[in-house]
């Protein structure tokens, strides 16, 4: 997508064979600044640090992570140890193993003097699978905005609710619950979005709303409290988010919060979608409430809020009592139930078993 | 309540007939303040600019408004204005009519050389009232705590989840959520709070988790996005919260997120509870959603918040992209469905219109 006029990527070949460059997402939306990252150890630290995040945006970085550890130590050991580093910085993203597995699988018997051109071709095209993959997405979640668009009076947008970052910012381009969003915007088709700003890390105030504004999106920031009472008011007329995974019979672990605005979806006949590319999908999962380990993660990601301070310098301030009990859970699971449908790279399937079954038949374990 | 072992109210008179004392509410958690109002204008500013909040001590703080004006200008006109001057403070709360009408009633047809000393007396006595109010309301809900702790092996805490702060710092004392959890620590009974950060004015963060922290009640602060999320995996036994508006058919207006939370306690039939005085009642309201008009406030409660920086100082910073739209509902509606009683001064009511009329059949206008 664009960066007021200019069309970015959010990871990219700097010097070929050599070194790859990214945006430091940690610093947006107060500052917009790019890392070149060249080494395998510097791919793990922009994971595990969170300069990128988002499920495909990771596993494109770990793959550019084992293309750089191949420059380094092509070694059979030199694969295995990239691979492990590269697969602990994160726990949850299913992705992460996904491009890791493909990587792995790649190099394990191949010469070693091959190694690091195979690994930066594979990486370069998982990069664009992904590419492929959010534009496939955004194909199949268009027709669901422009039937939306066909009700109401011509000119009058659409109203999109989302919540964290599903867009380009978390994929390679596009996004996934982005993805229809640009599509819409891109042919013409008024698009409003509703940002959530998603606390405790606030991803939507400070990735979605900035992605959204610098490529031209009409968007409103919203508390992550007021979607509800949007919706009772008829001002959203369908929501999309992404997913980190996904089960078998269509629950969705997203950010949390999401199933909160799930049930309001639910609560007033508001349609509510789910975007994601079927490898964030676990066939080895039913039950997401009960089956999915969720992250726990700091406290301090909920009393400590950096911003611009009144001379523009970035200051992390204290927001909470000093020493305040902290729980901060990372994902919540909206049941199948609540989910309108699931837009994946190959069609809108039913969230349910048989429907994730029906478009993904091959993919699934037998 | 105790702030760190010393009882406070959250106004008292400070110098008889003269000034009165408030704890400046926009200073926490950060620094525990203290103002003395000596005027009427000073009193509206404290309500105006949020020093003092929440619907009862809103209406304490109106009424000792009335009193100081007394002392500036004791005539008709003077009364008039003084009325006029402190009912444009806040446009939503209920109490603050309330308060300023039985100020008014009092005064309107009193010799002026008397109208000082009837008015700070009548003050006094609304503030009493309140914190009467208040402990009725404790006792009446402490019982739903006792039943709750009843069906757990002893000493294993009873998990309440709150909204924004409906405590004693809303109130002269006490609280209206909190007084039955109040209660129940008095007794012994162990209770731990789930405190909602309550974005954008972070009331839980700032405000519940500080007194609920400074009287010695166990809780912990959450995002508003986590609720659905503890529910789910039977974190919460209980919801109380507060109202700013109940209408007769029992639809609670209360701080923005609420509805969202009462969603998620009926997907999980976890009870919610809604704590106030029948002072909130508006009577000539059915249907919250479609008649109560929502306070639309400022987009920078949103993108700016106030916070302690590394060397102690209290400094604001903008956390959102520069120039984001922002839009921002105060309150928003939990329709009667999902409450699972209206725990009032006279007793848990069913939060229907029969309900509300069996316990004020004498206050409801015919």
């Amino acid at each position: 997508m664009e960066i007021d006029g200019t069309p970015y990527r959010t990871i990219w070949v700097e010097t070929p064979g050599r070194a790859v460059g990214i945006i430091d997402q940690t610093k947006l939306p107060h500052r917009f600044e790019t890392v070149t990252l060249s080494t395998m150890e510097a791919a793990a630290r922009a994971i595990s640090d969170m300069l990128v995040r988002g499920a495909p945006l990771i596993g494109a970085t770990a793959a550019y992570g084992m293309a750089l550890a191949m420059n380094e130590d092509p070694s059979d050991d030199g694969v295995r140890r990239a691979h492990d580093r590269l697969l602990g910085t994160r726990p949850t993203a299913v992705n992460l193993r996904w491009a890791l597995d493909i990587m792995r699988a790649l190099l394990d018997n191949r010469p070693v003097g091959e190694r690091a051109a195979l690994a930066w071709a594979r990486a370069a095209e998982i990069c664009d699978a992904d590419v492929e993959i959010c534009k496939a997405i955004g194909r199949h979640g268009l027709p669901l905005i422009e039937a939306v668009a066909a009700e109401k009076p011509a000119g009058e947008p659409v109203n999109i609710l989302t919540h964290c970052n599903a867009g380009w910012l978390a994929t390679v381009d596009w996004g996934t619950a982005t993805a229809p969003i640009y599509m819409a915007h891109e042919k013409g088709v008024p698009v409003h979005v509703w940002v959530d700003e998603t606390r405790p890390r606030n991803q939507g105030a400070s990735l979605t709303a900035w992605e959204l504004g610098r490529h031209g999106v009409d968007h409103t920031l919203i508390a992550d409290n007021a979607g509800g009472h949007l919706m009772q008011h008829g001002l959203v007329d369908l929501c999309i988010t992404g997913t980190d995974r996904t089960t078998a019979r269509g629950d969705v672990c997203n950010k949390i919060g999401t199933y909160l605005k799930a049930l309001a979806a639910k609560d007033n006949g508001v349609p509510f979608y789910v975007a994601l590319p079927s490898t964030t999908i676990d066939w080895t999962v039913e039950d997401g409430i009960a089956d999915i380990p969720i992250e726990q993660r700091g406290g301090t990601e909920l009393t400590r809020i950096a911003g611009r301070a009144a001379g523009g310098e970035v200051v992390e301030v204290d927001i909470a009592p000093e020493g305040v009990a902290v729980r901060n859970d990372a994902f919540d699971v909206t049941p199948a139930r609540l989910v309108s449908g699931l837009i994946t790279e190959r069609g809108v399937a039913d969230a349910t078993a048989a429907g994730l079954k029906a478009l993904f038949a091959d993919a699934r374990p037998s």
